[in-house]
């Protein structure tokens, strides 16, 4: 059954991208990967070289998936954006998996996909500037804002579990968290 | 050289927080964390029972210790309750590392001290709530709005990096989340 290099990719990507964001970096077994996706192990080496490499492009495949699923016209407004965000993650809890397991094993290392990312960033602060009408400084301040809490169930799950309580409306949460997050970058001051 | 018993389970904590903060549950080694405390290993055993049992009292100590150095009183408002967060987590990475472990490797897992950790939340709920002047669920809110914005440095460091730039004034950043935290909860709403 012949396969070609893109399929390949596909396959190894998605199989890796499960594996990585369950184990993280270090737990992570190349052979599973291989398994999972019915690829020669070899194969993997061959398409992305090193174990870390391979975490760091499936990092730069789930973020670019992950903008590209949650991309918000400056015409919709900050509240716009943060639900998205918060509906994209609650859908998809591996995407801030990734992220936190690049927190914890990669955090001051040289990445794959760097330039790209932040060329992406730099767009959403353009993005963000044109909505808020803010410089690009404040965008990018507002953008931090949205990340936060847009993550915050997955990346303290236990927490919020606590803290809200077990049968908690996770819906109304986060309804008070578009407003509130609405509310943290609009440029006028409360008295 | 005899010990009593409260000193070497000080020692081991701090020997186990180290550890645990640097590589996880899962990469953590309990000989490691003997060797560092000068300790023998049958003594953590002893202390603590098994390497996930360790785990729960390290993340129990650190929240006690964060809970006790960040305690805000009702009468400062939400920005100086942010600002502690901020400044703490600022100085202290590894209390937001091990959150992110809990996170990754036991986000449903039944964990020590979970009574403990129950009731200081709901106590820090009734302090947001005195301060704010709001029920206890929108004080649970808030108190996750806080969570999200203090600790997003932590959590996102590559992101944040990446965002902010290399050479970013942290500083600057944090006050404009402290002034957005502080807007966030605020009960009025922005025209």
């Amino acid at each position: 059954m012949a396969r070609d290099a893109d399929e390949t990719r596909r396959l190894l990507l998605a199989a890796a991208r499960v594996e990585f964001a369950r184990h993280g970096l270090a737990g992570a077994r190349v052979d599973r990967i291989a398994a999972e996706a019915g690829v020669n192990k070899e194969r993997i080496y061959a398409h992305f070289g090193k174990k870390d490499q391979l975490f760091d492009a499936v990092l730069a495949d789930s973020l670019a998936e992950s903008a590209a699923e949650m991309e918000t016209p400056a015409q919709e407004g900050f509240d716009a954006y943060v639900e998205r965000k918060l509906t994209y993650h609650a859908q998809h809890p591996q995407a801030v998996r990734l992220l936190l397991w690049e927190a914890l094993e990669r955090p001051g290392a040289p990445f794959a996909a760097q330039q790209e990312r932040g060329a992406a960033y730099d767009a959403k602060a353009q993005t963000l500037a044109d909505m808020l009408g803010t410089d690009d400084t404040q965008a990018r301040y507002a953008m931090m804002v949205g990340l936060a809490l847009g993550t915050v169930e997955q990346a303290f799950p236990v927490l919020t579990a606590l803290v809200l309580g077990d049968d908690a409306d996770r819906q109304a949460f986060r309804d008070y968290v578009i407003r509130a997050a609405a509310k943290a970058v609009a440029s006028r001051r409360l008295p």
